[in-house]
């Protein structure tokens, strides 16, 4: 084992120049990496840079066209070996992420973003995250950094407040909350933390027994976090769920399933239920699922990662009714509450369960001073309470946009959005040709074209003979591709029971309600396109109650779907 | 359940007031969440706000003395319902981050922090992720962000070349590269990926079979990652290491732990070998390592958190040789090449083990377009190599600091920082009352105080009989809680082959000659005073050999230990 001692280095090639020959001293560096006046003047550069991309940002197709590997033919195939040289290196990079970066990204910030869920930014949630790096602290312990660790003990609570969860998730009533990145990692804990429970009961060589607990439309990251705790794959029960019962999970039939895993001698372990699921935003019943595992040992875990942020308003806490009985709760901040990415919030009943899954205390580079545990106080030590060690200062962001909105202003931010969602919904109404597939929640709206025959008749039009009869969901497939590839509208889509829908998802900061006009009518649009193209005319298509939209040439500016040249995005 | 349609919203009371009544349209917001003039404004607040920060870093301790949960105490219980009046909000909040939280944390970038290893940082790795924070996009998928999917793919390719990485586990080779948050998910997802593909072998029941493999002194998050895969407490081999091998993990005893676990019809799965172990910065000899478990079907990891980042220096480039072999490699740019917190960046040989793993397909709200996949280009969904789904755009920071920096620059700066922990060694091996406990590796020096006794003798002094006869490893804990409690300089300890070894780990973007020296004064200051405690006394203590640096009084500027008040730190 070659010891590295400076004197010792060798090079690759095996010559061994000595080590004063390599090793310059501070001053000779290139640049200097950190240094307050020229963070001061780049800071500007790069602050500039983003407001002016929020001023602009309008005039991005919202998604790219751009087919892969576009961005490897166009940079150098290694690093620099040094700045370019005569420039300013951080311009010339801004110059770079202008031309070449930000005409292919596809652009979550743009009000014409409406898939998946919104990444909801603010300009506090930015500049919280740019402050936290700018300290880039690392708070694992309590003591490698005591405000940071003690700032997320209170802005949890706070968040837990402001959204009416139950006082024994919080510090304040004996349970509490951490700040991880995603809902994935709040899954994977409390699931490990439920499994170690379980396992010390009744013995480590049992794991191919516990069996898990879902419906169809839990995100896949559960059954992801299954996997990676060593839940055999046949051993994560997804539930069906149905269009006649809201896409919700069924007390009745998870009675069942837990009742069937039992009587087969397996040993139920971890429901996960959702407030908000991926596709629809449909909303399991907690209290109800809660009473049907009762009993048995069942853990409940309530991934709210995108509805969880409603229950900042009092109208949508029965949302979570019954959420004094589960185990854990986690909801995503960075997706409808102004919290950059990125942002998972967890509390738990019992923290000891976490840590006795994920603590260690076996590294004594971490310890803390005995004398500060010794007034018996909790120190709580946040590395315990995730996968990682390292950690960012997330608190701070997190702090710093409920200072600055205030539970008020986040109330009005999510009502803005419903009422959104609401007015893009009775537009679809007032078109015959469209159905909403599922009840609108929150601020999702999954809707679809009904059949061509269907459309055709409800605008009375006529259809061809010889036409292309595809399928609703082939038709509607059709309808988001060419939504999306006008760059004017992105939204996504999903299959619920067996129907292919499209979902409107409304929550970007910068959605106004032009905005959801203006989708409308390229969905309306779109929609006579694709419509034609299957032989069903449509004389009255555009016609059908929505016209106060359509009629409004002012509603569509011009928006270009080529690359955009913003020669004053960046001023330098 | 009920269906969260806007007009049927209830409040958590009961009643049922019109949507209308608490949906206000957006512009009724308290505060616009983004807007790019106040973006402007505000931004040049936190950026001025950091570099004060920076100009006045040496003013604090670096390291608080408080007392567990001071913060609470000062901030109210609950969020407020509306940002301060007659103020600006965040002007008012960065007051409070500067009168109450930055006394009080753990100053990572003090030049006077030599714990635990460094979280580089640097103005374009702060400001990349401000940027990135700023677009705040999500690039899960290729589609869901091609550019940001595709300058990953090109900048761990740039990274792994500069690192002078086997061909084989970058893109160009067959194999790639991601950006992580941490080495303890990429230590979990490739052990995830070994276990399934393991398991697909053999069978999902023989989980409890499984074996892996590290030495004494791998981090612990391998053993915490170990856990949550389901390997079991009792199969995590943590093979014994000596002072006399430099603590390095020995082919033949892990091959003899191998064998022997085969022999008891258990099956190896894993090895994580570490190259810059946390306590010492240990390199496992990973190309002996790789022959020994050869044949056995193990995957070898190898976590080079820290010392990877030495690789960029061809002198350095022998602590890898072997790595041809590995299955997979990770590092930590955050730690030692100027890419703010956080990110680690994994490169596996066959990304298809990862992807098997950590892959779905089932969502389809995540679906390419087919016309993007079907012109044979390997399209990158980095959803599928890591545990969450959401992901921050990391890459652009890490292109960043690649870009202006440049890899000459890192190289500079690794060897800086080198060349000052040689001299600290130097100023150590001078004073005859303390030994270097382990040979320096890279920049971190281990080190301690020799007994009492010795300590008396080698500076001729001489001990009272009725004192309190400390034994070395009490001796130098009592050390480095007096060298911390200063806030003149922090260091951290690690216990290896039994011994108490402090630790100065030399690293930070801001640190200088001048401040090695300095915390060299502490050192000896804080150990003359213990020394004096047991009874040793010490005329000539500070005198043997480094009175260049204790005897210069410039040398160690005042620093306050109480908490300082800056008041210009927030220029407003």
């Amino acid at each position: 084992m070659a010891i590295l001692n400076h004197a010792d280095t060798t090079t690759a090639s095996g010559t061994s120049p000595a080590a004063a020959a390599v090793a310059p001293a501070m001053p000779s560096l290139l640049q200097p990496p950190l240094d307050a006046d020229e963070f001061r003047r780049q800071g500007r550069l790069v602050v500039d840079f983003i407001a002016n991309y929020y001023t602009r940002i309008d005039e991005y197709p919202v998604r790219p066209a751009v087919a892969p590997g576009f961005l490897a033919r166009q940079l150098a195939e290694t690093a620099p070996a040094r700045p370019e040289p005569g420039d300013d290196a951080l311009a010339a990079a801004l110059r770079d992420v202008r031309d070449l970066i930000l005409p292919r990204v596809t652009h979550w910030q743009s009000p014409r973003h409406f898939a998946h869920f919104a990444a909801t930014a603010s300009n506090v949630g930015a500049l919280g995250e740019a402050l936290a790096e700018g300290l880039n602290i690392n708070p694992f312990t309590w003591a490698a950094s005591p405000a940071a660790t003690e700032l997320e003990v209170v802005v949890t609570d706070w968040l837990g407040k402001a959204l009416h969860l139950p006082e024994g998730l919080l510090f304040s009533g004996g349970g509490g909350g951490t700040l991880l990145g995603t809902s994935c990692e709040a899954t994977l804990c409390t699931l490990v933390a439920a499994r170690d429970r379980k396992l010390a009961e009744i013995g480590e060589e049992r794991i191919g027994d516990l069996v898990v607990y879902c419906s169809d439309q839990t995100h896949f990251s559960f059954q992801k976090a299954a996997r990676i705790a060593g839940i055999r794959r046949g051993d994560y029960r997804e539930i069906p769920t149905s269009r006649e019962s809201g896409f919700t999970l069924s007390p009745k039939a998870l009675r069942a399933a837990v009742r069937a895993d039992e009587a087969a001698g397996r040993v139920p372990l971890f429901l996960c239920a959702t407030v908000g699921t991926t596709p629809t935003a449909a909303v399991d019943p907690l209290r109800e699922l809660c009473a049907a595992v009762s009993g048995h040992g069942v853990r409940v875990h309530v991934d709210a990662a995108y509805a969880g942020a409603a229950c900042v308003c009092p109208e949508f806490r029965h949302a979570i009714a019954g959420a004094e009985a589960v185990d854990s709760f986690s909801t995503n901040p960075h997706k409808w509450l102004l919290a950059n990415m990125d942002c998972c919030a967890l509390w738990v009943q019992r923290p000891e369960a976490l840590t006795a899954a994920l603590g260690t205390d076996h590294d004594v580079i971490l310890e803390v001073p005995s004398s500060e545990r010794d007034d018996g106080r909790v120190v709580v030590d946040y590395k315990d309470w995730q996968v990682a060690l390292s950690r960012r200062f997330r608190a701070l962001k997190l702090w710093l946009v409920l200072r600055c909105h205030g539970v008020e202003g986040l109330r009005g931010f999510v009502r803005a959005h419903v009422r959104m969602a609401a007015a893009f919904e009775a537009m679809l109404r007032a078109d015959a040709r469209f159905e909403v597939s599922v009840p609108r929640q929150f601020a999702l709206v999954c809707f679809r074209l009904r059949s061509a025959a269907a459309a055709a008749a409800a605008v009375g039009g006529k259809r061809g003979r010889d036409r292309d009869d595809a399928e609703p969901n082939e038709l509607n497939r059709r309808l988001l591709e060419a939504v999306n590839a006008t760059g004017r509208a992105y939204m996504s889509s999903a299959v619920v029971g067996g129907i292919y829908v499209l979902r409107c998802a409304i929550g970007n900061s910068l959605a106004e309600e032009q905005h959801v006009r203006e989708a409308w009518c390229v969905v309306q649009e779109q929609a006579t396109v694709v419509l034609a193209a299957v032989g069903c005319t449509e004389e009255r298509a555009v016609r059908s109650g929505s016209a106060r939209y359509a009629d409004d040439p002012a509603a569509v500016p011009p928006v270009q779907n080529e690359e955009v040249s913003l020669h004053s995005i960046l001023s330098s």
